[in-house]
């Protein structure tokens, strides 16, 4: 499939390169200063996903302060602690080598939220399914990733943590939901292959795994 | 902010045009066929999605079965007059001009779906948020979006229906959550205006309404 993708139109072909060179970043982090125009297209880029009834329901916190990272790091690892002591001997010790967040080796961070009262009350597309909303904001999420590696940067999606920790943490009212706390700035470089998989923590499914004629035909998770 | 981007490396640029001309299309199907080789392309661009601890939650649905398809549009419609039946004189006949999906028109619909069992018990990074996986699915989704939009093609996501009934439809079991059912397919064009705000029923926002610094600041929701 990759091959086929290198005899399209450019623009199609940078795209598809884009979306397969993409990674969740945590090691890599340069913690250089990011351009202002480029920070303000990659939050344009989010800002441009589609949203259930327009409602646009994302808000986006630019964490640079030091001490703000630094209180969210120490209650990251905490968070990883509690993780390890479910694994047993030979995952946690595989666990134990892999890195989960670059939180103050990165240029900021940018946690995302949902507001599920933007737009209300009548969200149009939302009255049979309540977690439309918050659906809307993984796609501005996943904007900005892509915009984000196009312009050279990483991204790494943090989620070891209690959504009321990081609310109180940023004053975020208890209607408004932290969706991410997304690691974001210059890197050396973005690696071929995921972390995960590179630790022998878990592999890449074939396509064929997950596509179904029809109907859903029931197999065992893999 | 879009003339900065036309001075940008072209597949750089590139990428932007396509977040930004991306549209939920409804009424631009023309239901010509689909080649195989595109649809996989489109396909694989979903499964490169990232996840969280690699666990690739999702699965797709292929639905081109005339019953089917006939059998979702009516549940649809059903829900469209439950939604209809909420608003008041001026806003439901702003409503009644508005097209919301193209299950017919469309080439095919791809169901996407969130099975929480996949790579479980122990999902790295979901310990603390039961909702990290179905996050995952929706990055999937705006990946299959964006390479759509790039192959000329149209995707309309339908939000208009009850999750219990699409199980039954397509022999979903219990544990499995449908996400979205996505139209898909050859389209006329991609109006250049989403088409709630063409009709007057939300605008975009500027970016300036959702960003913040170091801390949430209240405002009100609009």
């Amino acid at each position: 499939m990759r091959t086929a993708e290198q005899q399209l139109p450019g623009a199609v072909a940078g795209l598809y390169d884009v979306l397969h060179r993409r990674r969740d970043t945590r090691g890599e982090f340069t913690g250089e200063p990011l351009p202002q125009d480029v920070l303000h297209r990659v939050l344009g880029a989010a800002h441009a996903a589609p949203s259930v009834g327009l409602s646009q329901p994302w808000d986006f916190i630019l964490v640079r302060d030091i001490e703000t990272r630094r209180a969210f790091r120490d209650h990251v690892h905490a968070e990883r602690s509690v993780f390890a002591a479910q694994l047993d001997g030979d995952r946690a010790e595989m666990f134990s080598r892999i890195k989960v967040e670059g939180v103050l080796e990165s240029t900021l961070g940018v946690v995302v939220t949902y507001d599920p009262d933007r737009g209300s009350p009548a969200v149009l597309g939302r009255h049979a399914i309540a977690d439309a909303g918050l659906y809307s904001v993984c796609l501005a999420i996943q904007n900005l990733w892509l915009a984000a590696t196009a312009e050279g940067l990483g991204v790494g999606w943090v989620s070891f943590y209690k959504e009321d920790v990081l609310r109180r943490l940023l004053d975020i009212p208890a209607r408004v939901r932290p969706v991410a706390w997304l690691c974001l700035g210059p890197v050396r470089g973005l690696p071929d292959t995921p972390d995960l998989e590179r630790h022998g923590w878990r592999n890449r499914l074939p396509l064929d795994d997950v596509l179904h004629q029809e109907r859903y035909r029931e197999r065992p998770s893999r």
